[in-house]
């Protein structure tokens, strides 16, 4: 038998939790599942008999030690700057360790030690970073190894709301942590592109944004992540002259939003005390040039360059943000009031299903010789290719959402495969190379998670 | 006799060190300069039979801790961050102590302490802060005692190149720390008018400047400070509808910067590797919209909708943005690398001297029965006044800088004040009662420190 601990027991843990025990009784697993809240434990476990729920405080040592020490694998499903704790009690206690976050500094330096320790700590094995690493290394490789020669990749992915639930003027409800959705674009995008360096400052990320076609789901827009460039090298595009990784949105989000960062709105810099004392309108008024709150749709039209009657205001409006109503928060950053009131506008219904959108756009050269990339022109002996590989995923109900699907399913594959010792790789990694991609890509299909490629 | 002791002997500290060397005799005062640097001690001292140099290494508390033993007064003109080491000594030996610098929650509460060793840590006595508290809290303090309500308090400082020798497009250099230049207005800046709450956040806090003429000197603009409303408080203005610091410029100088602010220019949040291998060019084509370095120039006019024969455009290419040139740092901020590039440009010419430019508007009614402030209408017996008190000094040559006289002396005088008994304040204070500013304002008039005051 083989016992598999995971640490974090929301929302985002439960297609994951759901497929271990649903694959205990065949592998003979027990699943143990540890949360500070044991009702949220206990919950995903509904009493299946090769489950357990504790309850656990993370950073009370010697409980985390113990319950580390009597299992085989780890899943940590913690906030990403808590992996650390869980790793070095996996080192201790030589046990594997999956999580679905970005390796940190500290992750890596444990990758000596986690050799040593002859066990895996595989990182970036959710979505994204996860079925993104899994699905872009599968076509680089497949082009590389005919003796293609990428010369641009483009990668973007977005949680969404599934069209069918999708009736808000926004086009867009939180699926995942809404603070995150707030802040976005609050760091210098960096990316290549035609073989120069870009950087899109954070105050006109949502400005410069590309238009996405996918078939059968219509029109998306991205705008810049955070950092193309560092997946330069592990993705192995050295040769590519243009990278970039994007974040989907529906079509016009990102200029509305763009509005509200204009204005000032998703500022987390600084505390407005007696919040409670203002109405929106007034929060609202303090941003926007010029004064008298009476005019302030005016004042904000004419900020904006946009008319009352547009399309672009009555977004505004639809939020809320001229409303006379209290804020409920007494101190808070302008962001966090922002997100209070989004939170009740831009909510997932009671049946509403959430959707994922992947997407990437990968050219490609197939004679080595004789070419010139970026702007020049090719010779004419040389074709370029593009492949188009995209996924949509929509949520199964309320519980197992796309995003809990999409996020858990990888490490639990991954789990799978590790504990019938199916992976060679031992240390501190990310699931790049063949022996991840190839079963876990293959296993996704099964539930649905299966993307569609075409040439063009 | 009295021992000083002045810690830091940098450009600002010049004037200090001669008020404090020419007064040494009459008082029966010695000075001790003490800086990591001996050299610039020394230099400071130039032999003055009054006057020691020594060499002190702050983070030995070995050494700090003799040195300031010694002395009857200490004045630190080190970096803010590290007043404290110097302020908890003085509170162990009893020694009085003066900086320029803001008040820190770690020197705040030291003030118990203070008051108990019958100590003045007199602090924020410098130009800004410091004059602008003395100055301000006259006018404001005249206008209350004769029985006026302050309705509007408005307070522009800036250190600007005096005008005899402003002969670059931007109207503007280097008189003080160059970062801080480069990273102003990365705040959001919050301040009152009419009664309403107003923010600004970062990316157009030089958009919206107010115009300020300065009687013989022309026109200035000024650009909103970080934080105003922490003012009404100290300054016991909370009848005031309108209350805003800003900082000086020579007109059009925001307007122009914040085209670099737009580009992305000013952004330290993230390092350039191998930025040696880049040109300025490269780096500005990094920032703009579009491709092809060859094109450049009109990208960025499209990008900042102005015309490429316009003196908007003409001040960036003034500062060699456009220019084929290797940057000259291997790893650098593009806030550091723009910092490199003005420093080269920007600076004060041999025999240039500089300019401190203060400015107060002040308005009040008489009457305190039967007002309304904001918006609406005074009553008719009502009678608005407004004080204009304007302050200009310019240097006197390259080391005794105008910004080192108007720093340096109120840091002088109040040190005078101290050792002739002439303060009563113990504990931690801002000058802002009128034991400080009477004094102070009188000596400094002495100097041609002298606030020109009329009615309008």
């Amino acid at each position: 038998m083989k016992n598999i601990l995971v640490i974090g027991a929301g929302l985002s843990s439960s297609y994951l939790i759901k497929y271990l025990l649903d694959n205990a009784h065949l592998h003979n697993w027990h699943i143990t599942v540890a949360d500070a809240d044991l009702i949220h434990a206990q919950n995903k476990i509904n009493n299946h008999i090769k489950g357990t729920a504790v309850s656990l405080n993370i950073n009370d040592s010697v409980e985390r030690d113990e319950l580390i020490s009597e299992n085989d694998l780890v899943i940590s499903m913690l906030p990403a700057s808590m992996h650390i704790l869980v790793a070095k009690d996996c080192i201790t206690h030589k046990k594997h360790l999956i999580t679905a976050s970005y390796i940190s500094p500290e992750m890596q330096a444990l990758h000596i030690d986690a050799m040593k320790a002859g066990v895996l700590f595989l990182n970036e094995c959710g979505l994204d970073p996860g079925i993104d690493h899994l699905s872009a290394m599968k076509i680089i490789h497949d082009i590389q190894h005919k003796g293609g020669v990428i010369t641009s990749f483009k990668s973007f992915c977005g949680g969404l709301v599934a069209p069918e639930f999708d009736d808000n003027p926004w086009n867009y409800k939180f699926t995942w942590n809404p603070r995150n959705v707030i802040l976005a674009g609050q760091a210098t995008a960096k990316y290549l592109e035609n073989g120069e360096l870009k950087f899109i400052p954070s105050s006109r990320i949502f400005t410069q944004t590309e238009e996405i076609k996918v078939d059968g789901y219509g029109e998306f827009e991205s705008y810049a992540n955070r950092d193309s460039l560092s997946y330069i090298k592990p993705y192995g595009i050295e040769s590519a002259q243009t990278v970039l990784r994007g974040t989907l949105r529906r079509k016009n989000y990102s200029i509305n939003w763009n509005n509200i960062i204009k204005l000032g709105l998703t500022d987390d810099s600084f505390i407005i005390y007696d919040a409670d004392r203002l109405t929106y309108r007034d929060f609202v008024s303090a941003f926007t040039p010029g004064h008298g709150k009476e005019n302030l749709e005016l004042r904000v039209c004419d900020f904006l360059s946009i008319k009352q009657d547009a399309d672009a205001f009555k977004k505004l409006q639809w939020l809320g943000l001229f409303d006379n109503i209290k804020i409920n928060l007494k101190e808070a950053t302008p962001a966090q009031i922002l997100q209070n009131l989004l939170q009740q506008k831009w909510t997932l219904n009671k049946g509403d299903l959430d959707m994922i959108v992947m997407h990437h756009e990968v050219k490609y050269i197939n004679e080595i010789g004789n070419c010139e990339l970026g702007n020049k022109k090719l010779d004419e002996g040389t074709k370029m290719n593009t492949i188009i590989s995209s996924l949509v995923v929509k949520g199964e109900n309320e519980v197992l959402t796309a995003m809990a699907k999409t996020v858990g399913l990888p490490m639990a594959i991954a789990a799978k495969l590790i504990l019938t010792n199916q992976l060679k790789a031992r240390g501190v990694h990310m699931p790049t190379t063949a022996e991840f991609y190839i079963p876990i890509l293959k296993e996704l299909e099964k539930f649905g998670v299966k993307f569609e490629e075409k040439f063009v």
